[in-house]
C-alpha cells in the first residue's frame, strides 16, 4: 500500500528558493584581509540566478559538470547554489591536489567550465592545457586578463558575466536522486575517486547538521566555515546555513592563525568548523595575543583526531567547547558526533568527548573482524568500520558498487579501524591499511605515534609495519626531532616502556628530516614504506 | 547523471533498530494514576519484536492494517514500532470519534486486528459488530475476558500473547514510500478522510522535530506526550524520541489538570506537547496549587491558536516558554513553528511568538486569493494557505489527488485563511469555509469571536456568515452567556464598537444554550448554519 504523501521537494533549487526568501536578511560575510564584504541571502538568490543564466548562455545544459577552484567566499557560495539548482553538477576542485591529480579529476568529471578565484589563476593556468573538456574559465575576484588560456578555452570575468544577466531563473524540478555535487577523495593509493552527492543526500545531511544532537546549527548562528568548500562540501555548513538562515562567515584565503583571530574579533561568529591543525595554530596565536573568543558557542573538529590537550585548552582557557566529529568525503561527511549522553557526569563526559562520537539514526554502523565476521559493540573488539545510510556513498563515479576493497554488501568500508561502545560511540585506533598485525594481534600505529610524540624532543613520529618472520609484522617508528633537540632510539624505547604493552614495544627505529605527506597534509605511509623497502632508511634495531 | 549515494534506509525498522540499540537505556514512562511504570528502549525493542511475532501468528501479512484504540502508553508505543517495522500499516483509531465515524474508518481502512486498552473496551465493544474486517482484538492493560466479541472475532490478552513470543524479529526491508501509519481526519463535512504516512515522511518529520529551530528534541530531553497518539502521530514525538534517544513520559488516560500536575511533579519532564485547553486547565490547577514547573525547558502548543494571555502566564509566572506551532493531520503535522528571528527584540519577539510560526525548508507555503492568484507575503494580503513538502499529503487514502476542494496543482489546500510576513511567519485569521465575504472584503469569524469573548459576561461566541442581499454575507453571532450573567445584543454591539472596524460590526445576534461541537471539541459551524437555515435561532437584527 502506497502512502498518500507528496514526493519530490528535496533539491538545491527548493533550498535556494527557501533560504533567499524566508531568510532574505541572513548574511554571507567574506573576509578581505582587512575587513569584510557582505551579501544577504536575498542577494545570494539574485546572484545565483545571474550565474545560472550566465552558465546557460555559455552552453551548460543537462547534468554537465561545472568546476570551482576557489576559496570559501560569497562567489563560491553562489556556485554552490546556482550549479545544482539549474540541474548541472558542481565539482569542487581541491586546490591542494598534486598537479597530476588535479588534471585527472577535471578530465574524469569532464568539467566544461571552471570558476576560479583570481589568486588561484597561476595554480590552475599551468594545468589548463591538460584539461581536455574545459571550454570556459570564469575568473572571480580578480583580473580575467591575467589568465593566458590555451586555444579553445574562453576566459571570462565573473563580475562582467553576471552583470549582464537577469536576477531571476526558473529553477527546474530535478530528480532528488540526481547528482548535485561532486568531490574527489585524494587517497594515498591509486587515482582520486569521485563521490557524487544527490540533491536528496545533501538535503538530509543539511537537516542532520541542524539537529540539536548534531551540530545544532540554527537561525541565530553565525557560522565561520574554515573547512574548505572543496573538502567534503565544507562539512555541510553552506547548505545547512541556507536551510535555517544561519549567517555564514567565509575566510576566503586568510586561513593563517593571525587573520583567523582577526576574523573572530571582527565578526564574533557563534560556531566554527575546521581540522585540528587550524585550531592548534589558533591556540598558539591566542597564547601570544590573548583575545576573548567566548562568542563561539562551540567549534567542531574533524578530519583527524583532536588531541585531548587541545580540547581542554579551548574549554578551560577560553570557554569554548570543542565538538569532536568523524566523517569522510564518502559520508558527506557527517558520520558521528561526540556529544556525551545526558547521564554521563564529570570525567565520564570527557571520556565520551575524546571519542569520534555517536552515530545518528541516519548512519548505521558495524565493525567487521579479520574473517569478515561482525564484531560486538563492547568497546573492546577492534575491527574495520562499515557504514550505511542515505548520505553514504554506494559507489564511486564511473566505478562499480561491486568493489570489494571499498564496498561490502551495500555497506561502505571506511578503511578506519576502531571499536564501538554499547551505546554507539566510536573510537578509532588506526587506518586499516596502517594497522600492524603482529602475532595475531593488532597494534595501532596511531596509538604508538601519539605515545612517541608525547616525548618533548619529538616533533613528529610515523609508525608503519615492516615484515617479520616470526610475528608477520612489527612496528617501525620514523621520528622527526624538534629543532635543537636530541634523543636516542634507546631512550625513546625506554620512554615508551610504561606507556604501551610490552609486546607492542617497537624494535625498529629511524630518524628522518621529515615525514612524507599527502596533498592534504596527512602522513603518507605508502611513501614511507617505499623508502624502507628501497633501503633508504637508516634503522636502529633492538 | 545519477548520484553515487546509497538509497533506502528511511524506515521505522531502521529507526527501531537504532533506538533500541544506541539508546538502549532511554525510557518510556507510563503514568498509572498513582505512580509510573518504566520500560527501556531496549525493552521496547524486545516487546516490539514479540508483538510483531504475535501479529504474524494471527495472520497479519503484507501491508494489512492493524488498528490501535489506545491511550498514550508503552503498549501503544510498541504498536507504533512493531506494526510499521514488520511491513504492516498502523491505524491509530481516534477514541473520540462519533460511533458512526469510528465504524466508518475501521471499515474503510479494512483493519484486521485492533489493539485496545482495557478501559476503552466498553467504547469499542458497542461498535465491533459493525466492523466488517476485524478478525482479532487484543486487549492491553486490562482483562480480555471483559470483552464479549461477536462471532468471527477472537479476543486475546496482550500480555499472554507477547509472553509466548520470541524477543527478536527479522525486520524486513520496506520501500520508503510504502505506507507506515494511517490517521483519519475528523472534518465537519463528509466522512473522515485517511492520511497514510510513509516510512520516508515519518523519518524526515522526525528529523525536523529534532532540529534546533523546530522542537529541538534531543537525547537529554524527557518529553511528556500529552497530545494523543491517535492525533496526527502525537505530533511526531514518539518516533523523534526513538531517533535521538529522548525519554518519553506517557500520561495514559490521566489527562485532567490534577494528574498532569502530578506527572510533572513526579517525572520532571523537560518538554511537553498539548492543545491549548490542556494548558489552560493546567494553569488554573497551578493557580490553585502552586508548583515549580521550571524543569520544562519549553512546551509546544498547537491544534488551535494559543491565547497570548496564556503564553504570558506560563512564561512570566512559571518561567516556561510556550512555543506556538501550526499543523494538521495532513501535514504530519509539523508545519510552522513560532521561534522569533535572532534579530527581533523585546515586544517584537512576542509579536512573532503569537503568530502560527515560520515555515521550515521542508514545507513550502503559498497564499491563494479569491481568483486563484498567488498573493504576496506582505503580512497584509489574506488568502487560503497551501503547502507542499515531503511530509504533506498528496491525496487521501482511496481518494484522488485530483480533488479540487483539497488539492491544487500538487499543493495541499489547508482550508486555513491567513497572511504571511516577508520573513515567512504565518498568521491565521480563519478557516476558509468560515470566513465571511462582505462586499468584496473578508471578515474573520475568529477575530470577531475573540472580540466578543473578551466581554466578561460571555462564555462562548461563534460567528457564521448569513446571506445578505446587498453585501453577499454578513456576520451572525451566537453567544453563550456565563452562568448567572446577563447582557443584551445591543450592549455587546456597543462593546465591540472600538474593537473592530465599523463595517465589520455584526448586525445579527442570537443567544444559545451551547455552541454545537465536533468530536474533537471544535465549533461545529455547519450545524450552526443548519439551525439558522431551519429558522431554529431567535435572532436580534440591527
Amino acid at each position: 500500500m502506497l502512502s498518500t504523501m507528496q514526493d519530490g521537494h528535496l533539491s538545491i533549487g527548493t533550498l535556494l528558493r527557501h533560504g533567499s526568501k524566508v531568510h532574505a536578511t541572513s548574511e554571507i560575510t567574506t573576509w578581505t584581509g582587512t575587513g569584510a564584504r557582505r551579501e544577504t541571502f536575498a542577494e545570494l538568490g539574485a546572484n545565483s540566478a545571474r550565474l545560472a543564466n550566465a552558465l546557460r548562455a555559455l552552453g551548460i545544459t543537462g547534468d554537465q559538470r561545472v568546476g570551482t577552484f576557489m576559496w570559501n567566499n560569497a562567489e563560491h557560495m553562489a556556485a554552490y547554489c546556482a550549479i545544482p539548482a539549474m540541474g548541472a553538477v558542481l565539482h569542487t576542485l581541491n586546490i591542494r591536489l598534486f598537479p597530476e591529480q588535479l588534471v585527472f579529476v577535471a578530465n574524469h568529471a569532464e568539467d566544461q567550465v571552471i570558476i576560479v578565484d583570481g589568486t588561484l589563476v597561476p595554480l590552475l593556468a599551468k594545468q589548463l592545457p591538460s584539461m581536455k573538456t574545459v571550454r570556459h574559465v570564469i575568473v572571480a575576484n580578480g583580473d580575467a586578463a591575467t589568465l593566458q588560456a590555451p586555444d579553445g578555452i574562453e576566459v571570462h570575468s565573473y563580475a562582467e558575466l553576471l552583470a549582464a544577466q537577469p536576477d531571476t531563473f526558473d529553477w527546474p524540478d530535478v530528480d532528488e536522486r540526481a547528482a548535485a555535487a561532486m568531490c574527489y577523495t585524494s587517497g594515498t593509493t591509486g587515482d582520486p575517486k569521485g563521490v557524487a552527492y544527490s540533491h536528496r543526500s545533501l538535503w538530509l545531511h543539511s537537516m542532520q547538521v541542524c539537529m540539536t544532537d548534531s551540530m545544532r546549527l540554527a537561525e541565530d548562528d553565525k557560522a565561520l566555515a574554515i573547512v574548505p568548500m572543496f573538502h567534503a562540501m565544507s562539512w555541510g555548513l553552506p547548505y545547512a546555513a541556507l536551510m535555517v538562515g544561519a549567517s555564514l562567515v567565509m575566510p576566503d584565503r586568510f586561513l593563517q592563525p593571525e587573520p583567523i583571530a582577526q576574523i573572530l574579533d571582527a565578526e564574533k561568529p557563534t560556531f566554527a568548523a575546521a581540522v585540528p591543525t587550524i585550531w592548534q595554530g589558533l591556540l598558539q596565536q591566542l597564547e601570544a595575543h590573548p583575545q576573548d573568543i567566548s562568542h563561539l558557542r562551540e567549534v567542531v573538529v574533524g578530519g583527524s583526531a583532536a588531541p585531548p590537550s587541545m580540547m581542554h585548552a579551548f574549554e578551560e582557557n577560553y570557554g569554548v567547547p570543542i565538538l569532536h566529529a568523524w566523517g569522510m568525503t564518502e559520508t558527506s561527511p557527517l558520520g558521528s558526533v561526540a556529544r556525551p549522553p545526558a547521564a554521563a557526569e564529570g570525567d565520564e563526559r570527557w571520556a565520551y568527548r575524546y571519542t569520534q562520537g555517536r552515530f545518528p539514526a541516519s548512519v548505521s554502523a558495524r565493525l567487521i573482524g579479520d574473517n569478515g565476521e561482525e564484531l560486538p559493540w563492547d568497546n573492546e573488539a577492534v575491527g574495520e568500520l562499515e557504514v550505511q545510510g542515505p548520505w553514504i556513498a554506494a559507489s564511486y563515479y564511473g566505478g562499480s558498487a561491486v568493489d570489494p576493497e571499498k564496498f561490502h554488501d551495500g555497506w561502505l568500508r571506511t578503511g578506519d579501524v576502531g571499536k564501538i561502545s554499547p551505546d554507539g560511540f566510536l573510537t578509532l585506533t588506526d587506518r586499516s591499511k596502517d594497522v600492524i598485525k603482529s602475532g595475531g594481534e593488532w597494534i595501532s600505529s596511531v596509538d604508538l605515534e601519539n605515545a612517541v610524540m608525547g616525548h618533548p624532543a619529538v616533533a613528529e613520529a610515523a609508525v608503519i609495519g615492516v615484515p617479520d618472520e616470526k610475528w608477520d609484522e612489527r612496528p617501525l617508528v620514523a621520528v622527526v626531532l624538534r629543532q635543537g633537540q636530541q634523543v636516542t632510539a634507546a631512550e625513546l624505547r625506554e620512554y615508551l616502556a610504561d606507556k604501551v604493552a610490552k609486546w607492542q614495544l617497537p624494535e625498529h627505529w629511524t630518524f628522518v628530516e621529515e615525514v612524507p605527506k599527502t596533498s592534504v597534509g596527512k602522513f603518507d605511509k605508502k611513501r614511507l614504506r617505499a623508502l624502507n623497502h628501497d633501503g633508504k632508511l637508516d634503522i636502529t634495531h633492538f
